[in-house]
């Protein structure tokens, strides 16, 4: 019934009465057209004329990822939706597809149609459609997320070589600086707060990265000094940072905005001879900055490494 | 490193040391060459060269899917996956990739591998491989997976037309017999207990089916009845079940097999004309039973509906 707009996927399925489907119902009308082919046992994704298509799974986990005292519900959903959908633009891929797994218990409920629309907002940003999910009970509440897009020309995190220019999008810091505050029962400042609170994934710019010929590219979700070594471990390379390039937020330092995940800008790595294309490109396009933060130094088959030794966080720790 | 069989996956990512990671490197070393293209942002589906590509996502909560004393984790995780898998045997697909998201309380990790060895047995039988996942902490143990798979057509539970024959695979009662011996403080059957703990995704028998010239199909994870009536609401029509008819377990009534949930079994229609060549086919290619417990007899454009009212049990109820 909301296939009436042009886009390849299936109809809905009429679905029978009942509570389940009524929360069913109510998330279909809190997402309109954004939300098409629900109600089979599995979505048909629409044939593909070029390019490839990638997928990822991205859960967040009420209490291990955040705190309801911390955000409101829209941004529980608009930012788990940003976290998930952050790994396809870090493959310079579109989005194209979403699944909503929900564990939803009796205390949420209430909040279901703000987190719906949070995560509405941010699959609409992306271009996607929600094209199926799954709803349960349970005592926690989390949200996982399966992204579904398309890329020309797919860049993992393992294609680095030496010579190339290390580079990294926004201003970093922000979300390290907003859980340090709430862990200290303080306010965040605002721009720190909304940088963990509503993160925007780098579409365009994956798209950008990728089309001036990035060697290897990913979102920073660990920490910068942690990602770092992540590309340069799949790359088996050195990365020589220079901390004073680091572009940090308002009133940050470069050894905090080292350690803060869940920052979702991109890290990549371009041939040097490619940057200055990039940069004319980027600032026709963008509004986001990028900065150049270093180069690749060295292979290193054996381990990947970088300057300093700044853990990431590990959620499993 | 297991991208040497042949297959059309990227190879893994190389990753660093820390204790997520590790927990990683446990799963990875159970399913072997079962997982591939792990470590990247998101990973890269091969090309296709027909059909269509399908998927589903599907989560199984401790509490809500199972309890920890009724099955052993290797059970919980075959039986998340065969869930999950089921869905794709459904729409006459074939599985070609599973994404594993995981979340895991501290007193289930000396499960992990036993759990993911379940999930791996059940991804090995069908054919697919484990593409990516995602590792989280969190107060309850819970599995999602989403599972992507092809299908030259896929056949939704929306084509049933008056006049179809309306077929079911296997003996249904099982899980609800299981499930109400737990709730009553008796261990099952065995035979009842397999049916709850180690479901078989009908992959073979889906496919038959599709090829037949299946109108609908769905699988029967709410029970016959209420995923009769998702049919009939799906496709507009009537069905007429003749409750004599339905295969049933070693010692289980029809009223009990009507509302057993999580089967797993297929119901699907198919032209009358179409009967004898799938049954002579179905012989030559499968042990499981196909069993004609109806007909679809009036096209009802308001609302779904089947003979009787007995209710398919509902997570949100």
């Amino acid at each position: 019934m909301f296939n009436t707009h042009g886009n390849d996927f299936r109809p809905h399925q009429p679905m029978r009465p009942g509570h389940e489907f009524d929360v069913i119902r109510m998330l279909m009308a809190r997402w309109g057209e954004l939300a098409v082919d629900i109600g089979d046992d599995a979505a048909v994704l629409p044939a593909m004329s070029g390019g490839q298509r990638v997928v990822s799974t991205d859960a967040c986990v009420e209490d291990v990822h955040f705190r309801r005292s911390w955000i409101t519900p829209f941004e529980v959903g608009g930012r788990a939706a940003a976290a998930a959908l952050s790994d396809l633009a870090a493959m310079g891929a579109s989005a194209e597809g979403v699944l909503v797994a929900l564990v939803v218990p009796p205390a949420w409920q209430e909040h279901l149609a703000a987190v719906a629309d949070g995560i509405g907002s941010q699959v609409r940003r992306a271009g996607g459609r929600i094209v199926g999910g799954n709803l349960s009970t349970g005592q926690t509440f989390a949200i996982t997320l399966t992204v579904i897009g398309r890329a020309e020309r797919p860049v993992s995190r393992a294609g680095a070589r030496v010579g190339d220019v290390v580079v990294v999008t926004g201003h970093l810091g922000g979300p390290g600086n907003a859980l340090a505050a709430w862990r200290a029962d303080r306010e965040p400042e605002p721009w720190a707060r909304s940088r963990f609170a509503a993160p925007m994934p780098r579409f365009a710019e994956g798209r950008l990265l990728a089309a001036a010929g990035a060697t290897a590219m990913l979102d920073i979700s660990d920490g910068l000094a942690a990602d770092a070594r992540h590309l340069a471990a799949a790359s088996g390379v050195w990365l020589d940072l220079d901390p004073a390039r680091i572009p940090v937020g308002p009133g940050l330092t470069a050894a905090s905005a080292l350690e803060s995940g869940e920052e979702y800008e991109l890290l990549a790595t371009i041939p040097p001879e490619a940057l200055d294309t990039l940069q004319r490109r980027w600032a026709a396009e963008t509004e986001v900055p990028l900065t150049v933060v270093g180069r690749v130094v060295a292979s290193n088959p054996e381990a990947g490494d970088v300057n300093g030794s700044v853990a990431g966080h590990d959620h499993f720790a």
